[in-house]
């Protein structure tokens, strides 16, 4: 069979760095959320671009499946081997290549992290924006097109990816982009393979878009009496122009369950956290112009702070709020849902989606990257419910199908693996069958993480 | 013939919106730059997405090359009809459909210019910021990518499409891209049709991303001893994060050329223009801040304003350079040359550019957004005389390969047409031939503008 040959094959090449054990394959058939565990025939762990180029080869030759893996931290089932084949593992190819202070760019391997690439940046005075909250690797960010908390300000992956090295389904080596900041010259295939999620070829190498430290940063945090209060404030923000870097809305379930997890004593009510980027005179403008409008929208207790054990302490009550909400049910699991739509609908959007929950008894605290109208619902669920279950899909399907519906799309960040396969159609129309002839064109025999993104071949 | 069968066949579905004038068909086959009048067959003025979608349907079953145009603008021959057949013209398609303050967008139809757009949001509190200098017509300028002076701060077409409607090589209508901020939701097709220059697919429909005026607008300009001082002095702005909305480089033979035109006074030396957005302390403390940066690399003469008319007269000059630059010499035509670097290779480029003018004896006044890395020498030839035709191509070209040897683009943002097609190998390597395929897949027939960007089919 393919994928056996494509193994002996390969392991005349990599020795132990090609395993087959046990521990190895489940690790690597795990998903961070609600996906049956699958796992690959063989991972592989690749030292150079060249055994990346030889493993695909190896692959297209014998039709064998190939999954790219970064640090294991998708959503959507991305880095699953639904149809088995080799895992590439990434882990080993982890070194920042080349730092460029003057031209504020860097060039990386995949298996790189972002907080280690912003541990080797820190003396430079430089940093890399992108944060969606887990330590992914910079490769893994790229191909599901991440972003996170400072998207309003810096962007997304998309906007901070200069250039790529790609391994084509063919096994070639090919480079896109360039250390220039913009070009006219043909085709974005830089923006083609953001996002594509490993289903057209495999990145070996980035030139990331660094930002210089900001000289000063304020944090702040309000409450509000409602959501719609909290949405209309970060609006109002976002038209006047604050070039706001973070901002974050905690609901009041969200909160509860921050103050029971970390001891906090938040007023239970939506809060909004923010953070400013600037000069120290630019981020005390910032604060106090956000503290009018929160002022206008009933925001109370609005503080801000530039003292660094302030700011932490802020912002890991943020980034400890997944696991909080976690621990408000123990032995619960999570449906993390992820759906963006144009800013004007997001308070619809929330709203609409707290009264389903409310109606289906499903316990989900929102969290949301209000700044891009971007919020996550994390549905707690028992997984030997069967029933629960099905109440808790019906009700994230039903949060995208509100999102189509106002305009949005079906996932801000987290991307379409198979979790969002279903709405692809209903978003798309007929750009997805254009995906697809696109998928068709570059990787004709589907070796490339097949099942993914793309409409099912028959 | 194929093109005459479907231009009879349009001709009774469009009656006077297809002409054959040859006045109309002259107009639509001369080109800004160099490239010699290439008439289409006939030049079809649709009034609607259906319109467009019956004309390349029919194209499609005839084989017949469709080519779009919006206002001629283009500077590699883009819009020209090298294979004949019929030029869309979209200037009937130039309505704003939908402004959403509250979103910050706007959907426009692709025949709309960005000076029209920009009037019609005048009242809004909006503006559309991208701005390449003419007024073309934004299906045009995202066809493109275009940019220009306010890229280092808002960045390109690439950064300010939020979605399309295109009509693909079939004629069927596809949407792509949503109104929600961010997606990771399957391939890139707005970013891969952001830039094709109509190879793949005409663009029907815009959505675009709109930013708030700022309340306080101040430009500058300052004088350096040489042009690697002003070059200097870009980066360490850029390094610090000044968010600088323009700064635009002209050399010595640039500023001579603007003051014999228009009776300015400058002295003749390189200098930045630049312009700061933001509140009314925010611009101080980033004139006063660029200021000092200027001191510390020898500028002189360093001036801000905030007064509209004053500020109008500097852009003015700036925009006006182009015609000053072809008016020094009278009867000439010019080449207007796009390269775009890192930063760091900027000031070598600059100079080794200026070196080989100079050795060369071509008139070639440079002007550039240095802010991005990007410049243009404004090659000044007469064309009845082929020695100097053939110099002025070959500098041309040394421009191109030393940007590519410093890790730079063939073209920042004029885009490859055909004037760029003999260095796309050489810039893209494998990934040219990725592009191939992309076309291939999306437009088997090859009836998308032919022989633009791609490969050329054998």
């Amino acid at each position: 069979m393919g994928i056996q040959d494509a193994i002996a094959e390969l392991s005349t090449v990599l020795g132990q760095r090609l395993t087959r054990s046990k521990s190895d394959l489940d690790l690597h058939g795990r998903s961070e959320t609600h996906f049956p565990t699958t796992p690959p025939d063989a991972v592989a762990y690749p030292e150079t671009t060249d055994e990346v180029a030889q493993i695909v080869r190896t692959c297209a030759r014998h039709l064998c499946p190939v999954v790219g893996w970064g640090t294991g931290t998708s959503l959507e089932g991305q880095a699953q081997a639904f149809h088995g084949g080799i895992c590439v593992d990434f882990q080993q190819m982890n070194r920042v290549l080349d730092i460029r202070t003057g031209d504020m760019d860097v060039r990386v391997q995949p298996g790189v992290t972002r907080e280690a690439l912003n541990e080797e940046l820190r003396a430079t005075g430089l940093f890399f924006p992108v944060d969606p909250g887990a330590n992914a690797s910079l490769g893994g960010m790229a191909s599901t097109r991440a972003s996170g908390t400072t998207a309003v300000r810096y962007g997304t992956m998309r906007d901070n990816v200069l250039g790529l090295e790609v391994v084509t389904a063919a096994g070639e080596v090919i480079r896109t982009g360039s250390r220039a900041r913009k070009s006219s010259s043909g085709y974005d295939l830089t923006g083609l393979f953001v996002g594509a999620e490993g289903t057209l070829g495999l990145i070996t190498e980035l030139t990331l878009r660094l930002r210089g430290q900001p000289e000063a940063i304020a944090s702040a945090v309000c409450a509000f009496e409602t959501v719609g209060d909290a949405v209309a404030a970060t609006t109002d923000a976002i038209q006047i122009g604050l070039p706001i870097a973070r901002i974050e809305l905690v609901d009041t379930a969200s909160v509860a369950a921050v103050n029971a997890y970390s001891g906090s004593i938040l007023p239970e009510k939506p809060h909004l956290l923010l953070e400013f980027h600037g000069t120290d005179s630019g981020v005390a403008e910032q604060s106090g112009m956000f503290g009018e409008i929160a002022r206008d929208h009933n925001g109370s207790g609005f503080d801000w702070a530039t003292r660094t054990e302030d700011r932490t302490a802020l912002w890991a009550m943020r980034h400890n709020a997944y696991h909080a909400i976690l621990a408000a049910r123990p032995g619960a699991r999570a449906i993390v849902t992820d759906i963006c739509v144009p800013i004007s609908n997001l308070a619809q959007a929330i709203e609409e989606t707290r009264a389903d929950l409310a109606e289906n008894s499903v316990q989900g605290p929102i969290l949301g990257h209000v700044g891009d109208g971007n919020f996550h619902a994390i549905l707690l669920i028992d997984p030997d419910d069967p029933v629960e279950m099905a109440q808790a899909n019906e009700v994230s399907d039903r949060m995208v199908k509100r999102a189509l519906q106002l305009g949005g799309t079906a996932t801000g960040e987290h991307g379409v693996g198979v979790g969002k396969l279903k709405f692809m159609q209903d978003e798309h129309g007929g750009g997805w069958a254009v995906m697809g002839a696109l998928k068709q064109a570059l990787d004709p025999d589907n070796i490339m993480n097949p099942g993914k993104l793309v409409p099912p071949r028959n």
